[in-house]
C-alpha cells in the first residue's frame, strides 16, 4: 500500500490506536488521545499524541493549526483526522499528514510536571502529590502494564493448577498474628482490626476447597518512614492441601513466578526492564547452611542469629547467581523461634522449620512452608508460645474436624516489580500509597 | 478395560481426583480427601470419600477395616488405595474395590452440622458461627466455583478489551461521598476512612490507562440488620475513557455479563443452577417510561418518585421478560437529584442522566453511568450541592489537565451469584461475611 495525501469522502468512524497505525498507512484515520508534546521547527511543527497504547507522530503544516496548537497546553485531550503516511524515523514508524484537530476536552493549564521528558524530574514527594498527572508518564504506564501482567500471570498460573479464587475479610474480631502494626477500626461502636494478611482464612479454605489463592490488600500500621514501609500492600497469597511438606509448595512457588515472567515479557518484549528467566529448579540452601556460608564469607559469627539481615540476603543473591547462574533462591528451614506459630516444624530437628523464602537478586519475594494440621499440634503450639486460644475458636474448628498436611506462600508483587524495573521506591510501583505521612491522594 | 480386582505389585505413587476415576477403571488407584459419610449395610459398607473435584465410592468387605471405619467420625481426611472397577449406579460411574485406608489427619469429634446431606439443615447463624465446617459442604463448594467463576469472566471480558486491571487504596484521607455509612481507622492517631468504592480512584486511572478494572473489597457501614446488607462486599469495577456516552458502556457491560456466563456455566455443566442466557443486546427503558409503565400497572401516581422501589424493578423484571425474553434489563436516565456529583446529565434534558442500573430478574446488579469530564463542570457540580472542593483536590487535579469523556460501572458480583443460586441471603455466598451483628470467624 502506498502513501496517500488525499482526504477520502468520509471521514473514519472508528478509532485508531497509535500501535495500530502500521496497519492503516495510506488510510484516513483517527486518532484520540493526549498532547503529550510538541516541536516546533521553522517549517513544521511535530505533535506528539500519547493514547493508551502509545504516543503518535502528527506532522503539522498549515500556519493556522500551528498557531492555534501553539497556544495548546500539554495534557489537552485531542481527536486527529489525518493520512497515515510511513515514515521509518516516527514511532511505530508511521506519520500522520494532513490533519484536522478536534479539542475533546479543555485541559486549560500547563501541568505541574514535564510528562514528555524520558524521566521524571521531579521529587517523589512532588510526583505523589501530583499522582493524577505523574501517573500518565510513560514509564508509570509501563509499571503498572507490567504490575497487572505479574498479577494475571499469577492467577492463570493457579488456576491451570486446579485452585480456586477466594475473597477473605478484612475486618477481624482481634489481631491475630500478635497485635503489633495494626490498624483499629471503629466498628459499629466496638474495635475491629484491618487483616494484615488472608493467612487464617485461606486456611480455613483448604478444607473446603483444598487449593486456593487471594489478590487483595493487606494493611500494616508500619511507623516507619522508609523506602519500603507503607501502610496497604498487594498480598498475592496461595495455599494447599495434601501435600508431603515445603518442597511441593516450593514446586508450585516456581511454576507462579515463571508464568508471572512470561506475563511480564509479554507486555515488554523489547525489555526496557529485562525480565529474569527462572530455571526449571531453583536452587534452594538450608538456613542453617546459609548462616555458615555468609558468615564465612563476611567475617562474622553469625550461629546465634535468629534471621537473615538484608546484607546476608544480598549476599546470598549475588551467590546464587555466581553458583548456579540464578537470580531466585530457596532459603528453607528458618528457626521455628522467628517464624509464626502455623509453622510446622522440620520432622528431623525441630530447631528448624519446614519453611522457606524465596530471594529475587537478594531481596525477599515470597515467604511461605508447610503448616502444622493436627489440632493438638495447634493446641500446643499456642500454649507454649502462651498466646490465648480464644480468638482463633473459628480458626482452630477447621482442626478439630479434619485437614490435611497443607501449606501455602505469600508474594509480595509491588516488591517484585520495584525489584525487576529499578524503581527506586516501593511508592514508585503503587499507584496511590499509603503510609505513615501519606493519606492523599 | 475391563474391571479387575487383582493388586497390582505396587502402589501407586500418584494421587487421584474423584473426578478422573473413569479415566482409571481397571487400575489401583491413590485417593485423598474427607471421609463424607458411610452407608451401613449388612455384608457391606459403603464409604464417601470427598475430595476437590467430588465424592469417589469406596466398597468395603473386609470385617476387621468395617470395624475400623464403623468408629471413625465424619471429615477424618483419609488416604485410600484400592481398584477402581466400573459401576453405573455410582458417583462417576466408579467404584473403588479392596480398599486400604490411611488416616492422613485425626479429626477426633463429629462435627457439629451434618454435611452429608443434600441441604443443611442447620440454621444461617449456626452455619455462620461454624463456617470453617459449613463452607465444605458440597452446595457451599459449588457457590463458590461459581463465584470464582463469575469473577474471571469479568476479568477475561474486560483484558480482552483492552482493559488493564488495577489496586487503588482503601485507606482514605476523607469519606468523598457524603460520610454516612463510612467506617473511620485509627490512622497513626488520626482518623481515615475505609473506602466505600473504587470510584475516584479510577475516574482519575482514566487518565493515565484509559481503560481500568479493579476487583476489590467495598466497605459500607451499614446499620440494618437484613439479608442484604453487610459491610464488606466485593466490588466489580471498571472505567473507560474516549466514549459517545453511557450506551458505550452499557455495551461493555453486555459484552462482561456474557463472559462472565459463559465462564460459570463451563464450572456446572449439569446446571443444578441454570445459567441464564444473554440476549446479543440487552433491552433498555428510560426511567421515565418505566414510571409511567409501572405506575399504570400497579395504579400509583410514580411521577414525582425519584427512585425505583424494589417492588417496581420487581415489576420491571417479570416485564422484560415476558415483552423480550429477557432476564435482563437496561433502565436509563436516572434522574440527577438521585445519582453522585460526577454524574454526566442527559444533554437534551438535564433532570436526566446519562445513567444506568442494570436489573437481573429484577434485582439491580450493576450501575453505571457517563461521568462529567470538564473541570469547570466538576466545580459546578460540587458547588450546586454545597460539597466543599477541599477533599477533591488530587482528583480534580485530573479533570484540571485534561480528561476524555468518560464513565464506568460497578457490579455486585455476590449479589448475582445468590439471584442465580437462589441463596436464600447474600451470606450463604459468601465465605466469612460482616456485619452489623457478626465479626467472626
Amino acid at each position: 500500500m502506498s502513501a496517500s495525501s488525499s482526504t477520502p469522502a468520509t471521514s473514519p468512524a472508528l478509532r485508531t490506536l497509535a500501535r495500530e497505525l502500521p496497519q492503516h498507512i495510506g488510510e484516513h484515520v483517527l486518532l484520540q488521545g493526549w498532547l503529550h508534546h510538541q516541536r516546533h521547527l521553522k517549517a513544521v511543527d511535530f505533535l506528539l499524541l500519547r493514547d493508551r497504547s502509545g504516543i503518535a507522530q502528527i506532522v503539522v503544516e498549515a500556519p493556522e493549526l500551528r498557531d492555534t496548537l501553539a497556544a495548546m497546553p500539554h495534557e489537552r485531550v485531542l481527536e486527529i483526522r489525518g493520512n497515515a503516511v510511513a515514515s521509518p524515523q516516527a514511532p511505530h514508524g508511521v506519520e500522520i499528514h494532513d490533519p484536522q484537530v478536534t479539542v475533546l476536552s479543555e485541559g486549560s493549564e500547563e501541568p505541574p510536571l514535564e510528562l514528555f521528558r524520558p524521566e521524571m524530574q521531579a521529587l517523589l514527594a512532588t510526583r505523589l502529590d501530583h499522582a493524577a498527572v505523574s501517573l500518565r508518564h510513560p514509564d508509570r504506564v509501563m509499571t503498572q502494564h507490567l504490575l497487572a501482567a505479574a498479577i494475571r500471570g499469577f492467577r492463570e498460573t493457579l488456576i491451570d493448577l486446579d485452585f480456586t479464587e477466594i475473597a477473605t475479610p478484612k475486618l477481624l474480631e482481634s489481631a491475630p498474628e500478635g497485635g503489633a502494626n495494626v490498624f483499629t477500626v471503629d466498628y459499629f461502636g466496638g474495635p475491629a482490626y484491618l487483616a494484615q494478611s488472608p493467612q487464617l482464612y485461606k486456611q480455613i479454605m483448604v478444607g473446603a476447597l483444598e487449593r486456593v489463592f487471594e489478590v487483595g490488600p493487606a494493611f500494616r500500621a508500619e511507623p516507619h518512614d522508609t523506602s519500603r514501609h507503607v501502610s496497604q500492600f498487594l498480598s498475592l497469597d496461595a495455599e494447599m492441601g495434601f501435600i508431603q511438606d515445603h518442597h511441593d509448595v516450593m514446586n508450585v512457588v516456581r511454576d507462579v513466578i515463571a508464568g508471572m515472567m512470561t506475563t511480564m515479557q509479554a507486555i515488554d518484549p523489547t525489555a526496557t526492564a529485562p525480565i529474569p528467566v527462572v530455571p526449571e529448579r531453583i536452587p534452594e540452601i538450608h538456613f542453617q547452611k546459609a548462616l555458615e556460608m555468609v558468615g564465612g564469607a563476611l567475617g562474622q559469627d553469625l550461629q546465634d542469629e535468629p534471621d537473615l539481615a538484608p546484607e546476608h540476603e544480598r549476599w546470598l543473591g549475588d551467590w546464587a547467581m555466581q553458583e548456579h547462574g540464578s537470580d531466585w533462591l530457596f532459603v528453607t528451614g528458618y528457626p521455628m523461634r522467628k517464624r509464626p506459630f502455623y509453622t510446622h516444624p522440620q520432622p528431623d530437628d525441630a530447631r528448624w522449620s519446614n519453611s522457606f523464602d524465596l530471594l529475587f537478586r537478594g531481596l525477599e519475594i515470597v515467604t511461605g512452608g508447610q503448616r502444622l494440621h493436627r489440632h493438638a499440634d495447634y493446641l500446643e503450639a499456642l500454649e507454649s508460645r502462651s498466646i490465648a486460644h480464644d480468638p482463633f475458636t473459628g480458626y482452630l474448628e477447621a482442626f478439630r474436624y479434619g485437614m490435611p498436611p497443607h501449606g501455602g506462600f505469600a508474594l509480595g508483587v509491588e516488591r517484585l516489580v520495584r525489584q525487576i524495573t529499578g524503581a527506586g521506591n516501593i511508592r514508585d510501583v503503587m499507584l496511590f500509597p499509603r503510609d505513615i505521612t501519606r493519606l492523599s491522594p
